[in-house]
């Protein structure tokens, strides 16, 4: 059944932060100084960096069981590389991320094979993995003059 | 030149909890209780939406000036469709987003004509817009056993 998720980005009087909202949670985003920035949080692509590796984490944590797989510990570290000259117009190159990578750290009793066998499936399952590599539609509804 | 950004996600001993941080910032992700989590913070589907919102909110506070775009507020509602049908296997159902749609809402004293001319010139600059529309290459580095 389809779920329909919600969100709401404001900027706020400071700088470039800016003041996100989704069901009652808060999160500040903002670059840093030498971007212009009050550096008074992560900025969007750290963002999306930590959703696709909070996302992977919540797959592990709530699939392992079914998938007879004991583990103790996870975390993921994760990278991305982009060059800003993109989208500051500098140069003709892409303006978002060219590349994500990312290793994942098991602490358990189970084999490499095994761990390598449940990651493949956490990266198939994953949706903001499967968001990020698949052909979302962005439709603007509208721009509205307040 | 090539900026290489960085995250980490951890999964914590609370249900579905995960704690991610990029450059010292730290940011908790879960799910409702309804979904298995203990409700502590916005899913990660959810801080997608505001990574974008938060992305389009910093393009247009960081360029509308060399735009000659004159604003006083700016906020963008978003939402994504997500059938959990998909990654929950009931059904062969995308297991991403679908669909994301977002209103723009400007308070300003520019023509509608102008206000909407100046949401292309972002949505065009968006890193992380461009990134969900782009074909991002997604990587693991290596499964770690700990």
């Amino acid at each position: 059944m389809l779920t329909i998720f919600k969100a709401r980005s404001r900027k706020t009087e400071t700088g470039l932060q800016v003041e996100s909202e989704s069901r009652g949670f808060k999160l500040i985003m903002d670059e840093p100084r030498a971007l212009g920035g009050t550096d008074s949080g992560m900025n969007p692509i750290e963002a999306l960096l930590c959703a696709l590796g909070s996302c992977q984490s919540i797959v592990v944590a709530a699939f392992a069981k079914a998938q007879n797989f004991k583990y103790e510990e996870f975390h993921v570290e994760l990278e991305g590389d982009l060059d800003p000259d993109g989208f500051l117009g500098r140069a003709d190159v892409k303006k978002g991320l060219q590349e994500i990578r990312f290793t994942m750290h098991f602490k358990t009793e189970e084999s490499q094979e095994s761990c390598e066998r449940f990651a493949d499936f956490v990266q198939s399952t994953c949706p903001v993995e499967n968001t990020l590599l698949s052909d979302v539609k962005i439709l603007r509804t509208a721009v509205v003059k307040d």
